[in-house]
């Protein structure tokens, strides 16, 4: 089963969309299976993070943009503005598609994991998911 | 098929888990298909590595350290002590999910490669993998 | 269903592969499911970026060169030459494997999505995948 979902995101962060795919595993009625995400952009990516302290996310956020800042000389592809290639390799660094298993009809994820979106540009966007279930 | 497994680590570093994976494709019965392997924590991860020399994976460990350093000024979640925050980080460099094709009731690996639990915590834990096998 | 296909490299640098990995999916007859590729080796990754500013994707190569330097005096695995530990290094940062959905006998990709081979050893090399269709 193949679900379009959605995520409006504010700018630079990431967004928790573990509460969206659970979702997606409950429509879908599987009880075993396993259940990929997929992002349809280059500047925006998935990560599995905690997500019981919001300063863990923070700092992995702030790791990323000290590590791949913009405005770096090193860039030729700027016609897009200067979060776009920063958005491009962080994008590279983390992950296009995610597999999480569903045992008992639910997520198999540990006790501090969350879905995350991450949005790498500077402006609001619209973000398309494709999740894909099976079971 | 869906099958649960336990690693035991003993502090940062890799633990090679190719021959527990094979085991599970084993178990399954499977002849073609594919392996996806998930692990339920956002303080370690999984990577596939040269297992040939061990030098190389320990160069890698070695470049993640210097990357991501503990202590970085930057870090504010800093309760779980000082090797968590770079965890997270080195967790959302690598993998939480891997998925390798089963060919002929085995698992499609080249010759050099060897898929490893990469424990980011000082200290030994007891890490959950769960392993779906389709096909 | 599974197809093993092989890709010329001519040394360090991406090579798209979306229409291979498309006639992978044609050649299934799949019209909604799951297209998950592997590459059989731990010097060369996958990566899905833009395809439409070839600025982008050299810029990607030319930071990860900045940031995984070939002769780090922190490697001890230099037997192989100066390009194959960052070449390790690189294949970690970057993907094993990659899934993406396919609907209406078509992937899913995003409008300015391309899926890539990256060589990162410095000489032409033939590359091993593993494509495996579900659906």
């Amino acid at each position: 089963m193949l679900l379009r979902r959605e995520v409006r995101t504010s700018g630079k962060g990431v967004v928790e969309i573990t509460s969206m795919v659970a979702e997606a595993v409950d429509e879908s009625g599987i009880k075993e299976g396993l259940c990929t995400i997929f992002v349809r952009h280059t500047s925006a990516s998935l990560v599995i993070q905690e997500n019981a302290d919001p300063g863990a996310v923070r700092d992995l956020e702030a790791w990323f943009e000290r590590a791949v800042p913009e405005n770096d000389p090193l860039y030729t592809h700027t016609q897009e503005g200067p979060d776009d290639m920063p958005a491009h390799i962080k994008s590279a660094l983390t992950a296009s598609s995610l597999a999480v298993p569903v045992d008992g009809g639910r997520l198999a994820l540990g006790t501090w994991q969350g879905i995350f979106l991450w949005e790498h540009r500077s402006t609001p966007k619209r973000r398309q998911l494709v999740i894909y279930l099976q079971g």
